[in-house]
């Protein structure tokens, strides 16, 4: 039976276990759509809870972004609940070694979440999206995606891939509906583990030195908005102190 | 005398002839700011009508951009109308001509249109910006912003010294509290001088596959919104059908 | 037996089966290198033959540049007969699919064969080269390294992973004595593949309107040769008749 | 009477007057061009000197490049002594300003020598080149021309429309023959004046964490020799020891 009798507009965000994933949830639902959380294991519990709280619904799905089946699975699920208006592919990795220190298996495994991922989640969620000829599908990118640095062959590998193929579907799938966009953050994230990491950094910075998830979310959502005689392919987000 | 007595926050918009700055103007209006709208020469009374129609408020002032002393006077009485918290710089000089058939001074008019007025605009406007520790300064780019072609040496001239005007602003002024933003519009505007060149492609792309002047104004009024935590330098818009 | 007693730079060129890994082979032969020409099957012997028959020296080995105990082999192999002094990474993977036409597999070999490979390659060959403070990486770009387009996710993907590696390895290494560079090829190429798939575009550019493996080695060559007070990260290199 | 009888290649040099542009002027009279040295004042005669002491041969003329008839002077006289293959522009003015301390003068001006000259020379001297369907256009650019950054407003805006116009002279001169190159010339360069200025910078990196004006010179030479199947539009030339 499904929870959801009315076709709501689904937003279907990978990657939802962090508090961008998070803020980026909250805003879709507090407009309406149904939110489907996937993360690949973790509670989800608080996450739907959060949305719920706030007057949302919302779905959370354990889903491995990175194998095929479990992608296929996940956007037939969330299509059963409503249309796929919205996908946001939010998948992370950062790491820093340096080169004889990067092993094979982490060049591989940030590959794998930073850009196989984003592929089989991308093309599998726009062929609804282009048979209805409306949809939008949004990458989170980093400074990292536009330039390489010493330490980052592996995270900068995996966030250039990543913007290729947005850049890829972009050009493709525009011209049918479908809007492909790419936001390049740059900068610190007000979230605990950034908080744990650089403590002093972060207590210098507060509170708006430092990039705040909803405001972020807020960025999101406008690109949402956008219609499509005016589209973004790509943005970047940082904070007024940053330097860059 | 003072014709506003209350501190209403100010929009100054130069190049404010067209369809994309009409709109712009429109928009922030729409929002509660007072519009100063500046252009060198050319009747500004429907524009001031069609803002006040919709509820708003302006004001029409006649400025030579390249100008140093006109765009200070330009500057200074916008600022006796009330702090301008945000700035649109919209002026355009779009022309083609075949590296031989540039003449000398087609190519410094269209630095001086292009980046020239820019900067002295922008070094104005911003002063008053850092002192109150807030203001946004829009930059109107091109597709040409980014890449030189045949028959562009003079217009991707102007509209790249634009954008590092645009870049070097916001790196020195991002950390006083002034947001400084770029947007690379790409693709034709719906406005009468692209209907009269372009006929057929205008008629093929109706309605959306054009860039509609109210979208783009609504790009802009987003980019003054982001709070600072979260700030965008540069986004590109175009149509959806675009080939880029 | 090393039947090299005398301690010959070496030049590595991993991917050695097409024309323009063969023409930089003989190019840095000329030289007096020996050169190691490494692919993973097919047959090697015209290859090194047509190097000894200019008065050269060669040896061939296969070697599967995806697996990372192969690749050691090779590096181990190739410093058995010389310290490598350059190592050229040159392996393709050009394919072109619509995005909804693109299997997993084959988007995870493209990045396999572009960046994994060149990653397993770089690190491995820079270590005995930081230690004697010299040699040079050379690695082979596309213009799909700088943009994706539609039906390049996979190409385009792995060609940008492996310049966010040629940039972070290069910035990483470079204060070290080791010059890493990326050459971004973009044209055709004159070579029996490209005749029989564009014969018609082939024959309209002959003879100069193509790029030939031989004035592409001549600039693998120059980068060499470069001393360290002036070194390229990045050149592009295309045929003068080339729309781009 | 035309000193030069026989039709000797000509190499033009524009902003003769620093290290870099007498490198570059030597390495090209050592190939047998006859040089053309120009700059708008200050003594030649030790530039001359240089290139016939080492068995060239030399003209030196004062000339604007800021100037379109003085321009148009100095190209019609380097022809006269023979067919120009080769025009270096080499003019900086590179300034460090805060934007509210950049006046308007200074603004303009580094435009029109970094830009408006580069585009003067440009144009008069490709005519002649297309005629003949060869010849070689290299402009100097630096780190500034990819990116603005606090501070250089001005030098960063001119270096921007230089790139602006290599790419679109590139563009539309190399199916003619023409080779037009940017080189990125990005640190410090071994000269008087950078040791004046940073002594100690200057001592620590010496001898080759310095750009040294020959192996800049070098570089250009290269590529003036590319066969017009491999031509390079844009490179990059950094120290080995430079973060970047």
């Amino acid at each position: 039976m499904n929870p959801h009798p009315t076709p709501t507009e689904v937003c279907l965000v990978v990657g939802a276990g962090d508090a961008t994933g998070g803020a980026i949830a909250r805003r879709f639902a507090r407009e309406g759509l149904h939110v489907v959380a996937s993360r690949r294991r973790g509670d989800l519990s608080r996450f739907v809870a959060d949305i719920e709280a706030a007057g949302g619904s919302a779905t959370a799905v354990h889903s491995d972004a990175r194998d095929e089946d479990s992608v296929r699975a996940l956007v037939a699920k969330a299509e059963q609940i409503g249309p796929i208006t919205a996908c946001i592919f939010n998948i992370g990795g950062n790491v820093r070694f340096p080169i004889a220190e990067t092993s094979a298996q982490v060049y591989r495994k940030v590959w794998e979440m930073c850009a196989f991922a984003a592929f089989l989640v991308g093309r599998e969620v726009v062929e609804p999206m282009r048979k209805r000829g409306r949809g939008t599908l949004l990458f989170t990118g980093a400074s990292a995606s536009l330039r390489g640095n010493t330490g980052f062959a592996a995270f900068a590998g995996g966030k250039h891939a990543l913007r290729a193929l947005a850049q890829s579907m972009a050009r493709e799938l525009g011209p049918e509906g479908v809007h492909v966009a790419h936001i390049i953050i740059d900068g610190l994230i007000d979230n605990p583990s950034t908080k744990a990491l650089f403590p002093d950094m972060f207590e210098a910075r507060m509170p708006d030195g430092i990039l705040r998830p909803d405001d972020i979310a807020e960025a999101y959502w406008q690109l949402h908005r956008q219609p499509r005689s005016a589209w973004t392919f790509e943005m970047d987000l940082r904070p007024y102190k940053e330097q860059w």
